[in-house]
């Protein structure tokens, strides 16, 4: 997806191409924004599990107990929680989906799983009871439990946690087909607002397939006022066919001609918008993705703030588990992640709305919407969905200044042990993400942008910005601060389990400002390429910000405001975000920092 | 690989680094050289067949008799050629290995595939001979048979072709390890001479493994004298182990140390360089690879170019037998690769002489090589070695006049059927790759590099640079060139069979120099934009050379040297090498070029 397009209806309500937008926004990121069916993704996750471990996903199963003891809950080694599953059958693990046919052939479609449909898991369950063959059970003892469960959770449901938020009257249909049309933008992202007759949202995807989201503006709610409220209010799923989707998508395009030989997959949901009361309990039973907020599907938004909550949650929950962090990093998940809920709802809370609303027929149209109003929301959306905008709060992971704006809203988050000065990268944020441009590595000449150096393998990184080394207070400070790496209580050794590898906990690397070719990696102190006996030196941490032959010049210290007669060390999280900037020669710091939630291994070993 | 370091001796005979150079040249290509082992390589050719047919290759499968019918040659409906195959048990079509450990554990050599082995293809049929329970036999009756089997190419010698060329009395040995040195350049390609120890160069590898090409100069010939030449002036490989390699390595390198705890493969080889006499029997059965050239490994040419050979000749062959093409598309092969390995083992004789010999001491020093003249080999053999200077001479694929210099050895090959006027696009050249730039899909504005719109699946592709489609006259000539094609008796039509796809034999694709967002592709013949049934338009045919969000400006009019104002028409082989170039309203031509060889369609439909 390259280019948005905006059509609207001119002054005779004939939908014209009004306005242009690039669907990145140019410069902010290497990558850009494609669509990916979320079964490849899944699949992606999937190949890559089975690759890297021997964990497998099983699929129809389900939580019928959760039992917890809160008096274990600080104890780090305690299994406070247990889980009992009900395995089903594939019969009974396979929602019945409406038979649906498109041209003779049967088609796949999503309304069992949209929110138009109520809750099946007691559905699902009672079905279990009935099969003998099927009914196995296994009991979990655990020490940590992540309820992904999506809107309906269960495990929301037994906690107790709300949902808190509100349904539209928004009714929204979705076709993926392969469109015959003369309609010219159909391989555009496009916003389609008709005069009177809803809007339609075009997402080009793969195989000649698009995605139609089209505004249904006929369809009434099933028996609302019979039963007086409830599920209820929900619309009667059964009168939604791809026809009458199909239809409203004709009339909304008209003059344009839409019709499709080949349906691949339909569905139908209705607009609300609800976040989670609590993330947690106790730091023991978390919630992420859907079970904590809920919201409609077109800003693109639904998987990748999920897979952000649980990117955020798992690196956490693992360094806790692997005995490295104190439980006090666990509370940051609610402290950051319901923070981007609460801006992920009120946003698109405004796009639907927009989105959803007649166009305003003019200015004395107070009823209709402004398309300018509606084109700056979209821009805006485009930033929030890259999700570099993140600016996670001050904690013991964060060291920058508490925000007074949030600091009622803390729960059990930590207060920074240390501060950072900001000063010394101007375009380094402490809280956000890790900007990136090319470095080359010093042995090699090859170009890497930075974030490709820094895997999510639940590694911290200590990155080095030398300066000039060629000036010699900036050689002494390096030498300093790798000596004080170098010595036997560094932080490097103290946090770092004996026997494990130099790099696995928390991983130096340096980037210098001078000129490639008047350097080798002997010419750094060997803290910054430490040596194996098998192996060698390390020929992967040292770089420079340097002239490559055939990528370009990253310019990194102009592009993050670094002086390269200062430089300046930064920490990173494994997730790539910013916590800690200071001084190259200032190790008492970045010591300090670590200091406020690691684990000494060596009193670890100590006790052992 | 990124750079290139030069060490060679200074005037106390210490090896300096004397000069850095690209490894690829900045600008030639999207691509950069990698080191890929040649397993992995294989992986992927055999992973893709796989994925996209039921061909599987067979290994441990040896061919025993080869007959054939001369008399049928020319018949393209034949079988012309009987191949009876043995297939061997698994222990027969393992090699023997010389057994080495190094540092306890066992390695794996490749003197089996070294030419300082003997052929051992009679030993291993006799070995098989002996074992009744492989001696199973396969006759293959074949209208075509490609021997790709090797510098002892069986085919080759059933054929009675000699492979002419000489050896070199240069042995080199070569180690794949992971070095413990404090060698500053060892992630960098490096040559070194020593001053009088013979010459290294390394070529970095995945997984800190180094591959290393060790000139051995205190090896002997194994009792050269005493029987008098033959296979006798081959080394005695049983003297040649991994440390006497590695000790000669420390000696060339020093003062800089070098060892390892990880060898992963070795093996050692004598330099010569022999080119096939010819490269087909009647375009029936034909040589490819190591069997018509084989040279010394240090180029980086062996697997390169006979892939290349392989590619020129796999469509060729492939389009003959679907009764696309007629017979006379097979003399291509011999003309083309025929010329390329003489260029190349020209090229490698030179550059082993360069590499293997000693440093000249000064200017006075006539037996000692240049080093400038060494740099500048290198200089060339990387533009050799990137493919893209290859130049293939004029026939009925290839429309440009007959180059006087090559004229005495076309063999069967035919002469154009149509003249090219070069001019219109001064820099693409008939007879050489297309260049490949950046153009923007008008359907949906995604940037593609030209090439990859060029898949090698067999299809001919016709390119209409359209130019300046806003000028009137451009706008003409485009709608003459479409009005032919759309013909019921165009080339498009009568070259593609019945029932097959619009695009399958020749792919019709514009490019046109507008600015993108003037037009859509409703602005163009719907023949550019074919209409199918069931998908609707096709959205992949037409682009424009304009401004990308993200990705730059192609700039193709301008690289290409076509006048916006005029375009130009360019028809490409499925192996993206350009046959044809003239006017943008000169269907004549295209029509003629294509009658030169192909076969219509609806003569053979009415036969049937």
């Amino acid at each position: 997806m390259i280019e948005i397009c905006l059509w609207n209806p001119d002054k005779d309500g004939v939908i014209r191409r009004s306005d242009r937008i690039p669907d990145t926004i140019p410069g902010i990121s290497r990558f850009q924004q494609v669509v990916l069916h979320q079964g490849r993704i899944e699949r992606f996750f999937l190949d890559f599990l089975a690759s890297k471990s021997d964990i497998r996903v099983e699929r129809g199963v389900l939580p019928t107990r959760l039992d917890w003891d809160e008096s274990l809950a600080e104890d780090p080694d305690a299994y406070p929680v247990t889980v009992t599953l009900r395995h089903l059958s594939e019969a009974e693990a396979t929602p019945p989906q409406v038979a649906t046919s498109a041209n003779g052939g049967a088609v796949q479609d999503g309304l069992f799983r949209s929110n138009l449909a109520p809750d099946d898991t007691a559905e699902l369950l009672r079905a279990a009871d009935l099969n003998d063959k099927a009914d196995t059970t296994e009991v979990v003892r655990a020490r940590y439990v992540v309820g992904a469960d999506g809107a309906h959770s269960w495990v929301r449901r037994q906690l107790g946690f709300a949902l808190e938020g509100e349904t539209t009257d928004y009714i929204w249909g979705v076709l993926d087909i392969v469109p015959i049309t003369d309609f010219p933008d159909i391989r555009m992202r496009c916003a389609i607002h008709s005069a009177s007759s809803g809007s339609v949202m075009v997402i080009p995807r793969e195989n000649k397939l698009v995605r139609l989201y089209i505004q249904l503006t006929t369809t009434e709610k099933a028996a609302a006022a019979a039963d007086g409220g409830g599920e209820s209010s929900r619309v009667d799923r059964s009168k939604i066919t791809p026809d009458l989707i199909l239809r409203a998508a004709q009339k909304i395009m008209a003059p344009y001609h839409i019709s499709y030989r080949k349906l691949d997959w339909w569905t139908a949901y209705q607009i609300g918008q609800r976040v989670g009361s609590r993330f947690s309990k106790n730091e023991r039973i978390f919630l992420a993705g859907d079970a904590v907020h809920t919201h409609s599907p077109k800003a693109g938004q639904g998987m990748n703030v999920s897979m952000q909550d649980a990117y955020n949650l798992g690196w956490k929950i693992a360094s806790v588990v692997k005995g490295l962090s104190s439980r006090s990093i666990l509370s940051t998940y609610e402290l950051e992640r319901k923070q981007i809920a609460n801006a992920l709802i009120e946003f698109d809370h405004k796009f639907s709305r927009l989105f959803s609303g007649r166009p305003a027929r003019d200015i004395m149209d107070e009823e209709g919407i402004s398309m300018e109003e509606f084109k700056n929301a979209f821009e805006k959306g485009n930033l929030f969905a890259s999700g570099i905008a993140v600016d996670y709060q001050a904690s013991n992971i964060v060291a920058k200044a508490v925000d007074p704006a949030n600091g009622n809203d803390r729960g059990n988050a930590k207060l920074p042990s240390v501060a950072s000065d900001g000063s010394l990268a101007s375009q380094i944020k402490v809280g956000m993400r890790m900007p990136s441009v090319k470095v080359l590595s010093q042995a090699d000449a090859r170009p890497w942008h930075l974030q490709e150096l820094l895997k999510s393998n639940g590694t911290w990184r200590v990155l080095l910005f030398a300066g000039d080394v060629g000036r010699p207070e900036q050689k002494a400070k390096l030498a300093r601060m790798s000596d004080q790496l170098a010595a036997p209580d560094s932080f490097l050794t103290r946090y770092t389990p004996q026997g494990a590898r130099y790099d696995s906990v928390i991983e130096v690397l340096t980037v210098h400002a001078g000129r490639r070719v008047d350097y080798t990696i002997f010419d750094f102190p060997e803290v910054l390429r430490p040596y194996d006996e098998l192996d060698g030196w390390d020929y992967g941490k040292i770089f420079v910000d340097d002239q490559s032959y055939h990528e370009g010049h990253g310019r990194l210290y102009d592009t993050f405001g670094i002086d390269p007669a200062k430089g300046c060390v930064v920490v990173l999280r494994p997730d790539q975000y910013v916590s800690y900037m200071g001084a190259l020669d200032d190790y008492a710091s970045v010591d300090r920092f670590f200091s406020g939630f690691m684990i000494d291994q060596s009193a670890v070993n100590g006790k052992a």
